[in-house]
């Protein structure tokens, strides 16, 4: 399977915040994840970078204004 | 292998515009997109969604000012 899982860059080391994600689209101001297990999750923020051979997906917090 | 197919978001169809992608990182305004053979691109955008299990990555280009 080719899930990945995402990861949320943080100041020290990048936070796991789910594992075997299939889906990210955009939603209003951040991003919707949904696993493969149809597990969904909201962030604000965008996609950084990818390593999918790595399974790995860094997501990027919008800071709060 | 979990590379996937990087395409960009065109107003009709999207257009495949790199197979195998293994990375994609940001660099100066953009991304740099690297196959699974070493193979780089440079598009200045940004990754719009992702469906893994489909191996599809879709990027939307900035607009030129």
């Amino acid at each position: 399977m080719c899930e990945a899982n995402a990861y949320l860059i943080k100041k020290e080391e990048p936070e796991l915040i789910m594992e075997a994600v299939d889906v990210i689209e955009p939603e209003e101001d951040g991003l919707k994840l949904v696993s493969i297990f149809g597990e969904q999750k909201f962030i604000k923020g965008h996609i950084h970078s990818l390593s999918l051979i790595d399974h790995k997906i860094y997501l990027q917090e919008t800071p709060d204004d």
